[in-house]
């Protein structure tokens, strides 16, 4: 907790946040433009600059950032459930957002077991047919060990420091590795077994903190609301389009939820529809509003929404 | 043909899609993204992902993917203009939409014959008077000697691996080559003689799939739509302000087409303004709104438009 | 002037501008960009191409633009008011528009005087205690010379080609800088001792081409709103709610200045409020109004803006 | 031939030699510098530098530097003998000496037919037994219809614009495609069925200019032994030792072959022995000379030998 | 042990060695290269190619290294003592030779204990002041947690995953980190208090193939000795000079040491002298040697040598 | 001088040396390491380490290093003659060796007056044709202005912050620029109307210090003599080869001054003939030793030598 933190945070009226370094950095840095709060930084320092003067954010691996907010050194973060589980110290953390982005797409990653794809092993027990404790290489050590002990497994766990899919079958019997599309696997001939886990980015605060400290709960609960809804708008947009007030019915037909649009009586009669939608609907919705006679169709980006 | 394609596609909810790489790539990317389809891909692999599960994208070279929509190996692709003529294929290839854009602008290219500046070279005629037949590098072998013979020129036509405008004078007495500005033809001091073709990026399919196969015909019709309707946004803006309801009258004089603009009487009867126009007329516009009283001008940028 | 330049300028409907090349090139051709205008250039020349024929851009050095407008090579350009003061050519400049904005902050840079940390020296004053011409290294050489003459100090002021701050304290006994944040000068243990400058990037033109040229004076006057709006719309967006009319009330508390927002009734009767806003308010201001009940909550990005 | 080539080489006392651009081009530089030959470039143009005035290089594509020989367009040039078949114009060429160097090896490389690992094709009879001409892949297009025909396979071989190996099997059945140590067809999942022809860089003349031009073909012929002496010394050291006179017998029984190795007397009556010798050789002959008493054992480098 | 190593080596004429990956990856391929062992890699595959066909090298991260020699996945390979230490597996692993070199020199690099500049920490025993468990960042956790204990130290050592200078003093109290020079420490702010370990790259074996396997402990004490030699050569060149026989003594005073130097008369009774001697005395002994009438001085460069 | 200066150098027995960054700074580095000296860098600061550790090197853009040395800041330093010339500080630097190197080749570098190809002015003279002072573009600025006050030109110089190629003609009527084979200049149809000055890499000390500190003046003059040696040893090589005693006539025809040549008789009683020669004579040499009966031919490379 801060009270405790050798660090400590004396200054009440800053919020020390943990931005993952890596592989999460861009879209991290991306998103939290979109709401507003730049962040940039300097080759000489992991202390990033922002235009909230409220936030001390530092960039650090997304490996060390849970045991920094356990700790109370930094007052919440951001890291992906896999390296927070891999920390060991969900007690003294609060999950707040789950901001479900990765590197490159708006999807969980997996864990998972690989074998080459020779091997015989075809499901997590197979795992026990080695004649020797199965070898397996992975960067996600304690979790694996824990699942692996969970079904009764016996296994030789190595910390894998990079390139773990070339480990197997020479280094390793099976490997644990993380996985988006599983296309890095398949060229590297390895078999999918099983799922050990999934997992997004969170955002996340120290217990202690939160529970003592209001003007930081009321801090971190406004910065979950806005990075929420800026993943929230990604991939949508605001449609807007006239015609005659039939175009309603049309419209009812093709969303039926009313609540994402509004529709307005221009000054000359004709009515003009605004509706929140899924880009990927539009190019379904688009002709049939063409075929239904509607005019003057625009489609414009957001940044943000709240349902 | 589809049906007979060795390589087949025999999922029929599945469009092959070849997309082209090097100069169009970046440009190809950002327009479907804009579409609301993200195509990404792996260093491993020219087959790339998508977020539309119906598509199956992959990356070739524009010279490649003509022949293949041809073959039917590939159900559609996007590629220049001018490499579909090279291939020689256009019999069995449907072109469905003009996106008229290319590396950096939103104009055709074109494929220039081109000399050096001190050549006696003024016209195509004078082709004919070298003392042997005159010695032409170019990309584009086939379609060149084809426009070179309709013209009555016996030519040497060579194929350049590349670096074609330092070709000449020494290994070409003339080159045909691609432009866009044509300074890099004036920065190796030659001298633009005849067009011998515009080019701009065409979507095209395979023929005898588009005859018989419906959904993959409703598929590639709405995929056609969507593009065009994005790139008829690139370079148009929203343009939002109020005034009272004389405004109408400055407006009508600025953009005599009214099928653009929509008027809304707000709430406490001042009028709104909402335009649809290219940014480009912006800066002659917004000038006399101010003039005239306009308040509350604000300009958003859109991301697709149908008219 | 013009007409007496040696380059010239004879095509009376061209406007030639500098446009900075380095630090701020990047942030200028996007904020031209946002304008509507896109410049682009190629490797071998630093005359730029246009979507705007009017225009005829070259990308010089900001340390030579403003002498170029002097002289009337230039019509006009853009560079940091540092370098328009550092060549000494005033007299035949007319300032325009300050458009703050620098490398990477819509912040003016500020060009320091800096002495290491362990320095005597706490002020101006004390650079007259050293037992010699106190040496100053900077690229800023004149303005650096006129500052501390006016001040009475006595310098060695040598000219600096580049990394300043490590000039100092072996090779120079203080520097001054240009610095955004100072943390550069920090990493190099240097203390900041006083503000020589603050500088931002400035549009200007020749004097005399702005009295005598009319269609240029309207050309630049229009260019110079265009860069200003654009500017003002960064870090603005538009907020949409819909709610009931006492909605209004929230919405003045929050923001009291009406002359951002504007309320329409939809047809269902339902209120739909646009406000155009800071972003970084926004984190304040969309709690307050889902708490109020707002519904369909969407923000946009904006382009420009005009008040 | 010279004489009727339009480009032509008035110079008599000039050597125009094509370098081949890409994959050698790192190479054979460095080849011709441990020649004492230097040659460099700029980014403006494909004509080098050299430090012997009486050569003319210029940086082409391999792929078209046989063409340009046999024309006489350039005297003489080096190229992979898989172009020189490829460009058909062996008759206008006469080939000099075989540089026994690929990209990063001193072996050949090979061009290979491959066919996807799960693939029933056994061989190049099998090529046959598709049920449609077989579709085949490569950018030895010429070369690979040669090779197919004369074994009586009827065969679709298209063109590869790059990236052959990814073509199978989706657009191909089989490929013919480059390899040096196979590992990037494996990667490919690709099974090697058999060697079409392995391929050298090679030195070649333009075979008309050798017979007329007694200066021209003096000056390639110095520079053939020039180049292949210094091949030659790629991999071989000058190994010095000094012992007493029996030292001769134990490296007679290591290199049996005493033609390159010579024995003084010093001053002291110590012999020193001087071998040329492989480097390879070295970790086995040297623990034997150690053994039996050798002292100041050392090794050099060498650039250049000739037997 | 290989015996029962699941990997195994079937092969007992194949030595499996692992390369270090990293900051000694180019130093390492650039010392066999040098002994006349090849390796080359491909992007896609840890394992080398070799043209020693008895070698089959894989590239490795140096922190596995051990462990795969220890367990004998791995016949022998290099790393650093550091990180053989960390590994814990020393019983296993035979060290064979000390190549001294590290990332860019041929010194030891050393792991100390480092605080801020204005720590009041002066020595190992200060650590226990801290009113808390100190704080002690580092990536050689293991090796740390024992130097530490044995001094009485109780600490909270965290694992660093990178950038652990920047660490002090926020998130550590003190760090332990490998320095060549102390340049980053000092670039840091940081101060040395005490040096932890020394480290040089080692060459190592699994003891129990080492002992059981005669083939491969002859082939890895001849790499071992072919490794040191080339090590003895960098920075020793061959001298040679002619002069009369007084030269000797001349020579004899500045090299006392007569093992490395031979005398030999030519044919015209001149005496030529060869000197093997470090680079880094040439420039005190040439002078020496010109001013006593030395003649034909000339320097070589040395790839090996054995005293 | 050192003395008086504020900087100082306490430490008599340490040089303080200018290293010239950038297009020298690869070749600089290149000859010290030849010679022995290892200069290596961080990219924290311009203080280079060294292993001479008498040297302390220290990376600065050679425009700065002659002032640095003529104010005793730094002992001596290597930079071209123009930037020497330039500084105008050539009273208190003593020039010590003429280094004949620039970026790529061991030529001096000319500065050279250059107009645009169609421009009338054809020598120095035209210049005072212009109807206004001709406008000169160089970043030689003072040298210039001497250059042409000399010879009675009235001009505009200006000083040009790079790309002075593209200056002309629109900025500038003529420049003054640097360049080592005018490819550069032809590319931007820029011709060469006359030569200002040539120059090379000089290593050069402060006046003052080598008169009066001894051990500096040895230490300089030890660096210039192992400079100048590597120079020399640069393009020769050792040439070694047997025959019989025959063969000295042959090797008299082709190397009249016998200086650089040793014969030795072997044991065997053949004579073996050791040469120093240039690489680019080898060419011409070899073939006729080989028609002569010469074996055993090998060439090794030289690092230093002295005649």
């Amino acid at each position: 907790m801060t009270e405790q933190s050798p660090a400590g945070n004396g200054d009440r009226k800053t919020l020390l946040i943990g931005i993952p370094k890596g592989s999460l950095e861009e879209a991290t840095i991306a998103l939290f433009s979109r709401a507003g709060i730049r962040l940039w930084g300097s080759d000489r320092s992991f202390w990033l600059s922002s235009n909230d003067v409220e936030l001390r954010p530092v960039l650090l691996r997304p490996q060390e950032i849970p045991q920094y907010v356990a700790k109370g050194d930094l007052d919440c973060g951001l890291a992906g459930l896999d390296w927070i589980l891999e920390s060991k110290c969900s007690e003294d953390i609060k999950l707040l957002t789950d901001l479900c982005y990765s590197k490159r797409s708006f999807r969980p990653v997996r864990w998972v077991l690989a074998v080459p794809e020779a091997s015989k092993i075809k499901n997590v027990q197979d795992l026990q047919q080695m004649p020797y404790p199965v070898r397996i290489s992975t960067e996600l050590k304690r979790v694996a060990e824990d699942w692996l002990s969970e079904q009764g497994i016996i296994a030789d766990v190595m910390f894998s420091w990079g390139a773990t899919e070339a480990k197997a079958p020479f280094f390793a019997d099976a490997i644990i590795e993380c996985t988006e599309t599983g296309s890095s696997l398949r060229a590297n001939k390895l078999r999918i077994v099983d799922t050990m886990i999934e997992s997004t980015t969170r955002f996340f605060v120290n217990k202690a903190i939160y529970l003592k400290n209001e003007w930081k709960r009321a801090k971190v609960d406004g910065l979950s609301l806005l990075l929420a809804s800026c993943l929230k708008a990604e991939g949508r947009d605001s449609l807007r389009f006239s015609g005659d007030k039939s175009m309603t019915t049309v419209l009812e037909d093709l969303i039926p939820d009313d609540s994402q649009y509004t529709v307005f009586e221009a000054s000359n009669g004709e009515f003009t529809f605004e509706v929140i939608t899924e880009r990927s609907l539009l190019k379904d919705v688009i002709p049939v509003l063409i075929r239904n006679g509607a005019k003057k169709i625009s489609v414009s980006p957001l940044e943000m929404m709240y349902e």
